[in-house]
């Protein structure tokens, strides 16, 4: 279980923006500024450019520098395809020693310039894309520490929001916490973890595994759910990440208005309640003291005077604490936590 | 959904055996002469052998001139290593044109000896451990015809000799079925199929889907099934391959004297009867109309007075037929599905 098998990025990073001029191509960047301003030293931006990260901008050179770490790819260009400036770009920095971080679909290994520059200075070609080599099979066992996973309704719901939320209201709250990412996004904003999905089948629980290994007892993994056990297509994912993860509590994500799988609309949302049941049932399997902890709603199509009567009735329904993190934060979550569960042997103090 | 999304084996077989001297090693090669005769046309075996398939020993020369189509290795070589005069032997198939077939560990694509005599000959080689490129995510839409998958409270619990003999069962009795090979020893046997346990995480369903297409409304697909959902390394690729196969029923695979994940032993197996409710309100989410048709019990650690007794009551306590495949077959759990599946409108007729 050493860090080796894990993706692990080197900070502080210049981030790559280009010529986008729509910021909705831009969240990678985006999100690594929101969560960890302090890990980004700048952005660099072609003529043209109208998206702006709000971080200096500033070219390769002054990157080495002012000792920066990697440059990373903040950006999805349109159409999957990589503008010859940008491999010239990424090529000059490799030759400087900057690490390249990429979530493209393209391999950095395939572009023979970047990798003869790489090979030449000792920086990494790194597509998060890629899960590492060598990972193991899940052994189920129990590991020292505490563990939350996000899990969802659905795909796309929330789940890595709702656990950087966490997270942040965790370290706010005093608790030692490590968010522990399972998708490109959330791995470039946490600045290591696996792409849980990109793994091959018979390893899921033990990628799981490997990415919040043994710790201290007091500490909390927070980790990042994939897919939806609900899910046609993705089940099987979020079961191996449940049993790997062997989450002590878990966060439900859900969408106050969506009734349908986003994209297989002949498949109905459970309720959150079923949700609930089902994570309990088949979470216990490799942690009988499996806890639901809070559900974690995206309320942004319910108006006002809805939002606050929503999640009181599902929270009176549930016993949970129910927020919208965007706009409640996960305080309430975390002192749910800290009611409900002391530490790894699950005394209960509530 | 084309078959060139699966593995797909071109009989009929030359086996090769090597200098193997223990049968227990060459159960690939037994495993097809006990279950597909008419695809073997002879075995290879070298000076010295004393595993015996039954079969007319062959040259590939004389391989070539009675028109066989492919050779394959029915053999794990001990410590994973394969001679050198098994690379040469290959290499020679390869330039008379026979596919490869390989279940080994070592690529057979590594080797540039047979894979520049296969280019010139235009045989395949075969990696059956390997997956099929473009594999799609799972879309949960029915497809016309039935299914039976066969699943297990544990890994290695007669899962592919239960959908093999449930597969004759229903040949003998007049239904249109065929076994579908989910693992690199049943590809062998079936002639196709593909390895689910080896499919990136995020195409386990859509894999079993391509493996089960739309077919004929009476006819029935037999799927082998991987894992156990109850199995701390392995249950994502059984839920995978459970949402993605949409089965009409289903068939639980059991030890009656195992107690433990085998391997794992921290961990208890499940009761018959809760494995059975797990698969049905996992099932459920794909096929609302999943049933379960039968248990396949290894009694093989009973005495014979206490076997029938174990079915009898396993059978009362579960309203379903109970057999042991090796010494009952597959004729009573056949009976049961034509009485209560009539096709894939599941108009009960019982």
């Amino acid at each position: 279980m050493s860090s080796s098998n894990r993706v692990d990025l080197k900070p502080p990073y210049l981030i790559l923006i280009g010529e986008e001029d729509d910021a909705t191509y831009a969240k990678t960047g985006l999100g690594i500024v929101q969560w960890r301003p302090g890990q980004v030293a700048g952005q660099l931006r072609f003529p043209g450019c109208r998206v702006d990260l709000g971080v200096p901008d500033m070219t390769i050179d002054e990157a080495v520098q002012s000792g920066v770490g990697s440059l990373l790819i903040g950006v999805a260009p349109v159409g999957g395809t990589v503008p010859q400036q940008w491999w010239t770009l990424m090529e000059n920095a490799a030759s400087a020693g900057l690490d390249i971080v990429s979530g493209l679909h393209l391999k950095l290994a395939d572009n023979p310039a970047v990798v003869a520059a790489a090979r030449q200075s000792g920086a990494r070609l790194i597509d998060v894309r890629t899960p590492p080599a060598g990972l193991p099979v899940g052994t189920g066992i129990k590991r020292i520490g505490n563990r939350v996973l996000t899990v969802g309704s659905d795909c796309a719901i929330g789940k890595k929001y709702t656990a950087l939320a966490l997270h942040e209201a965790m370290c706010n709250a005093g608790i030692n916490a490590t968010f522990r990412a399972t998708g490109q996004t959330g791995i470039m904003i946490g600045g290591e973890g696996i792409p849980i999905d990109a793994v091959v089948a018979d390893f899921i629980a033990g990628a799981a595994e490997v990415l919040s290994p043994d710790n201290d007892a007091g500490h909390w993994d927070v980790i990042e759910g994939q897919g939806s056990l609900f899910h046609p297509g993705y089940a099987g994912v979020s079961l191996g990440l449940l049993h790997g993860s062997q989450p002590d509590a878990f966060v439900v994500c859900h969408d106050a208005t969506r009734t349908s799988v986003s994209g297989w609309e002949h498949y109905e949302l459970p309720s959150v309640e079923e949700c609930i049941e089902q994570h309990l049932s088949l979470g216990r399997r490799t942690n009988p003291e499996i806890l639901c902890v809070g559900i974690s709603v995206n309320t942004s199509e319910l108006r006002a005077d809805q939002r606050s009567a929503y999640l009181s009735e599902l929270s009176a329904n549930t016993g949970l604490p129910c927020v919208d993190p965007l706009i409640d934060g996960c305080g309430a979550i975390v002192s749910y936590i800290k009611q409900h569960i002391q530490d790894e042997n699950h005394e209960s103090s509530g």
